[in-house]
């Protein structure tokens, strides 16, 4: 029924209010012999991102899900911190969650893996797959599209997933086989060789029922997680392996088959399989219980319908994506809505289907009011994925705050999520970037949120005695080198953190507060080294870093650490709150736009840390990193959008498809994504925590977005081609606008910008007018 | 309020209905400075049974509590499960949670310690106490009474302990220190070296408060246990260890100060303090998480009044001694209500303040309608300690058996507990002894558990094709050695159970399941070999063991492992539900009574296991473990109940008394006190799962109990003296009594025993007729 209303919805309403799509035709073949149709979901290519940098998964997902069931290649790498390499050759097995495009492995809880003839149960190596449980696979028999993902191993196994959003079926066709199996390695886990399963357990309730638990420290450094596992037929043996041996009773004393605990556990369901022979396993996890597991499934799959559950999480997303329609090439659909989705993976649900989620104090809450979400890669998604939300996702967005301060509330530090895992707190990466998301959203008029208490927290935060040296920049107008790591770095994006703080507080009147942070906000200018133009690290007495190369990646290799991921001649231009101030650093526009083109054109050698990749660079910008994302905009800034035009043309073209391979750097739980959304739109939020976008240049000749609150933003590029990449003149809402810059206002309630395109750079956007 | 209504009810009721126990003067000095009044909880010794094998704990504990405070001086050695021995010279800390009497170490949840000086983060040796945190003591500076341990350490600190339910308090005395501070060691376990803390976490709420936890893979092989502490007075700053490094941030990756997780953490809340300041903790415990823990210390300590909860702890105590009133010496007194206080230690209540409690399955359930217990000794308990409390404590029984049935309910083996220990099956012992507990509460009319549930776990548990080869002995009538480790004690045993199960489905009307579980009770001949006259182990081919020694024990160094912590001349009585057939295979009477002689006279060499000890021997009876307990009473059976009365003197004399070294063997969470219990009383269970007693010889001159169901059971010894031993007559509720066996149903609802005492063996009881 609902479905059936949602499809109505769809061709019906989305059709009538956009009028476009007709052209729509995608070639994927259909999925699962629904009938071919125009569907947005069908423009999602998962493999996306799998081949490289990208760290996305392929496997099925719902929106923000909870359950994300996929392959995995690898579990050892940190580049493949997804689990799933596009370039590997061989299947360990299928997990139910991953992590989308991180730089860190971490999750891959409860891996299942059938198998015929003798069971192993150590996955075996990429070299020699016969070692071990892994299977060799061709891509030629691999498939995965929205909600669904296929791949026929070598065993002759044909395995398919569908995910639900806190569960999913994995269901398997084995080939005839008198020792068939299906293994589950709770050992399994994807997070490099320095994590470790601290403890896990395994109960066989009955010969269809399996629940089990783990306790990980991996990157999140106390991590719950349990499962409940229904299978389609009754296995007709099984057995529970413990440190490698068969956990069974040796007449001394009783060990039941039934049940085990330990560090390094396996289960294995044993059938005798005809031909074609399908079995089906339902999971449910959850991080509280295996009861909530199994609540968590039985409210969700309470069937064994494998296409249903694979429609439902189809429909969840064609939902989705109607918010956006465009008009490109099939290309550039896939990669808009592949794009989209990936945006709209992360952050995760992170609650059971009654509320209930582990909190950052381990004790178990109950969310009250709303949606409990994790996954909060704040140093990434604080710059463009947020300020999406903020237009497509509000209520979401406010969710995810509303999750943020309750971590704050359950934080022995009194501080807000810096880079929150499931109920963990990793410390991972820099600064306060909660406090930029909640920010933006309230000054973008979220909410459904409580703003005196959202306050407290970024303010509590901000003011924190003990965490990374902030007293300390408060007080000295810097982050000291020599007192803390990342100093540099910390330096900027703390400055950026307190402007946002000092907008809500003078937002809410707080004209004490206002000044105090728009001082700290100013701190920037204290590591400006005036003498080489850049920004330089300081120690506590004032002496500059020396020796001192502003292209030597993170500080170099004698002063490693300076610098977070990238270079000074990448971080210094990390003042988004107050360019004027930077170009005035930096001796006015011309040389600040000699200098932006320089960045683009460097061919010296950028030293390399262990972290840098190359992937994604252009010149000395790079793109593969979050650092550089907003830098193109900021010619803008300097009137000279044309230039922006360029290089964003030139990153859409270069740097993100359809392709496995097509994003070059770590997607980074959406980042790379949203700054995609937004820049073939022709605007993009430089300064998260203001009430402006910069306008770049539109990439797609047309883009209808219908915002959050019902309201529809169409924007044309009238005129656009390969050539045709700069604006020529813009009306935004019918009025004429020659400012490179668009007040949130003026898009919040939806409406129209106009763009003429043509090839050659004009006189447009050239008299910045920089709203305060 | 309530406190003053029990005193009353103490001198006006109990006075009033027993009008005795006006002779008793405690000669034990006023606790506290209460008034020196006559009350029975100054009669309790908690020393009793901390010197030697008696394996019991120091510290405080309300009746049943889920909350043991108290010293530990040993976590090494299984000799000292308690963690506290008399013997040992200095104190390693005090800790949470202790078991009674048990053979196995657990437990010593979260260590507390005052220290002055320099802070120690490892306990340090028996021998070099100055090697960490431990402190030397003396027993002149240390007293222990119902609610309340003391002891002044040698750093100058005074500690003094009480405890209520799930929380507790300790109160720190300190000296004039600049470095006072108060450690906490989540890394300490009572469990020897073979187990180990698997993770653990420590969260600085704020200045005044800690919450904890660590998993234990200990005796339970998964045990969850959390704490919430708060400190009377802030801490001037704290620092917390882990690995034995400060956790602080070392600047390259935050790390709070104020959290940590890992395998082995500290916690140091430090102080300057000045001469006698006092510096209370408080601490509530919990299975399901640190609110919970929380929620419990706020319920039941909501202030800091240390006095006011030593009272409240022995009011509560003081109403369950209440339930027995006796004549004796000051000795006797203290022994019995010692023994009363530790039969009434375990099992120990396992749920917090709302219900909630953590399960055999992991899960988080809620007690509905019933209290959730846990540490069920069973092997050892079931032979007294619950026929006691279906005298004594039925609701709690009834109750006890709940939780058996919910462990049951959520045990994929289907089986009911064999000795649980805090939602944890350690299979420890063997047989399936929930079932005569059940069994024995059915047929004495407790009815407060739902008998049709409880008939088909016992049943399910009786018929379960995996568990120590129960379905090997149903199948072939014995558990063969060849197959089975035990298999003489498992053989005798399981026939006992089963006599059990077919005594409730005879109530029941289940005649086929009566006939074939009768059978089963039948088995015990199947082992019996006529050649030596002993329970001789058989392999699954028929053969007898050989070499056969019957003295062995365990079935001796070559075929160890044949019999449970005894040697075939101890196990071969273990026939309790047909002790005619046990004699008729014995060859008749005569020839019974000279060999039950020679157990008593055996002067031969018993060969050792590890676990043998010598303690509690008259010749090969052995009082000091459970296998012997009903051995003393079959004299009755054989007609001769003055045997009987010798030596049951001799062991309520030699065994039993008010000093640390009073108990001869482990006291098994009260088996031990149960015994002498029921022994003093003049009659013990011999049987379970029957309806009678069996009539030994009464060892005070009068006890009265008020049973479970406010009837009032008196039993007078007239004429009894040291030389007195021997019944020459018995009056039951008034009429003569001269058969050696009691029905339950002359006591049930109270009632009067009379027995005339003399110097020499009579006529009485020399004509038994034992009950159906």
């Amino acid at each position: 029924m609902k479905f059936q209303a949602i499809q109505l919805l769809f061709f019906l309403g989305i059709s009538a209010v956009f009028g476009f799509a007709k052209d729509a035709k995608p070639t994927s073949k259909p999925i699962l012999n629904q009938k071919t149709q125009v569907r947005l979901v069908d423009y999602i290519k998962p493999f996306v991102g799998t081949k490289g940098e990208g760290n996305t998964y392929p496997g099925p997902s719902t929106p923000f899900g909870m359950a994300q069931f996929g392959p995995d290649t690898e579990n050892s790498l940190w580049a493949t911190a997804s689990g799933y390499d596009y370039r590997d050759t061989s299947i360990m097995g299928f997990s139910c969650t991953h992590l989308s495009g991180t730089g860190i492995p971490d999750l891959g809880d409860f891996l299942f893996m059938p198998q015929t003839g003798d069971p192993k149960f150590v996955p075996g190596s990429k070299e020699d797959p016969d070692s071990g449980y892994r299977q060799r696979y061709s891509h030629d028999n691999e498939s995965a599209y929205c909600g669904y993902y296929q791949v026929m191993l070598e065993n002759g196994v044909n395995v398919e997933l569908t995910a639900a959003d806190r569960s999913g079926i994995m269901r398997f066709t084995f080939p005839t086989s008198d020792q068939a199996s299906i293994m589950t390695d709770l050992h399994h886990q994807l997070h490099g060789k320095r994590f470790k399963i601290i403890w896990s357990h395994l109960r066989v309730e009955d010969s269809q029922t399996v629940t089990g638990f783990h306790l990980v420290n991996g990157w999140g450094k106390e991590r719950y997680i349990y499962f409940a596992a229904k299978y389609s037929r009754p296995f007709d043996d099984h057995l529970i392996m413990a440190d490698g041996k068969p956990h069974i009773y040796d007449t001394y004393r009783f060990r039941s088959r039934n049940e085990a605990s330990g560090q390094n556990l396996q289960f294995l369901a044993k059938y005798k399989t005809k031909k074609d022979e399908v079995i089906q396993v339902k999971i449910g996890i959850s991080p509280v219980g295996a009861n909530n597991a199994m609540m968590n499934l039985d409210a969700e799959i309470p069937h064994w319908d494998f296409k249903k559950v694979v429609a439902q999480t189809q429909e969840k997303w064609e939902k989705e994506l109607q918010m956006a329609e465009i008009e490109g090439s099939l290309k550039e659909k896939e990669t808009f809505y592949t794009a989209l989705y990936h945006a709209f993976l992360t952050p995760n649900v992170y609650q059971d289907i009654n509320g209930e989620f582990r909190g950052l104090d381990y004790n178990i809450h109950k969310a009250q009011g709303y949606t409990r979400y994790s996954v909060f890669s704040l140093w990434d998604t604080y710059r463009a994925t947020h300020p999406l939300f903020n237009l497509l996702q509000p209520k979401r967005n406010a969710d995810m705050i509303n999750s943020m301060l309750t971590h704050y509330d359950q934080s022995v530090d009194k501080l807000l999520p810096v880079w929150e895992l499931n109920g963990n707190e990793t410390w991972c990466m820099i600064g306060y970037h909660a406090v930029p998301v909640i920010v933006d959203a309230y000054i973008k008029g979220i909410s459904e949120f409580d703003s005196i208490r959202a306050y407290e927290a970024i303010k509590t935060t901000a003011m924190n005695p003990d965490y990374d040296s902030v007293a300390t920049f408060a007080k000295i107008g810097y982050v000291p080198f020599d007192k803390e790591n990342e100093s540099l770095s910390k330096t900027l994006e703390y400055a950026f953190d307190d402007y946002c703080i000092a907008q809500m507080a003078k937002a809410l009147g707080k004209t004490e507060d206002y000044n105090y942070f728009m001082k700290r906000a100013g701190n920037y200018k204290n590591i400006f080294d005036p003498s080489t133009g850049w920004m330089r690290p300081k120690d506590s007495n004032g002496n500059w870093r020396t020796p001192f190369d502003p292209h030597d990646y993170g500080g170099g290799a004698a002063n490693f650490g300076d610098i977070t991921e990238g270079t000074s001649a990448q971080y210094s231009w990390y003042v988004p709150h107050d360019v004027p101030g930077l170009i005035s650093l930096m001796d006015g526009k011309d040389a600040f736009i000699k200098r932006l083109d320089e960045l683009f054109t460097y061919k010296g050698k950028v030293s390399t840390g262990e972290d840098n990749e190359d992937e994604g660079r252009i010149g000395e910008y790079w793109h593969g990193n979050e650092p550089s994302h907003h830098i193109i905009y900021l010619y803008s800034y300097a009137g000279q959008p044309s230039k922006a035009a360029q290089r964003i043309h030139e990153v859409i073209r270069s740097q993100y498809g359809n392709r496995p391979d097509s994003l070059s750097g770590n997607d980074d739980c959406g980042q790379m994504s949203a700054w995609y959304i937004f820049s073939v739109m022709g605007f993009y939020p430089v300064c998260p925590g203001s009430s402006h976008y910069t306008i770049g240049s539109p990439c797609l000749p047309k883009v209808a977005m219908r915002l959050g609150n019902g309201k529809d933003l169409v924007i044309q590029a009238n005129g656009l081609s390969e050539k045709n990449i700069y604006v020529q003149s813009l009306k935004v809402n019918g009025k004429d606008w020659n400012n490179p810059f668009l007040p949130h206002n003026e898009i919040k309630d939806g409406g129209k910008l106009v763009f003429t395109m043509g090839p050659k750079p004009s006189k447009w956007g050239t008299a910045p007018v920089i709203p305060d």
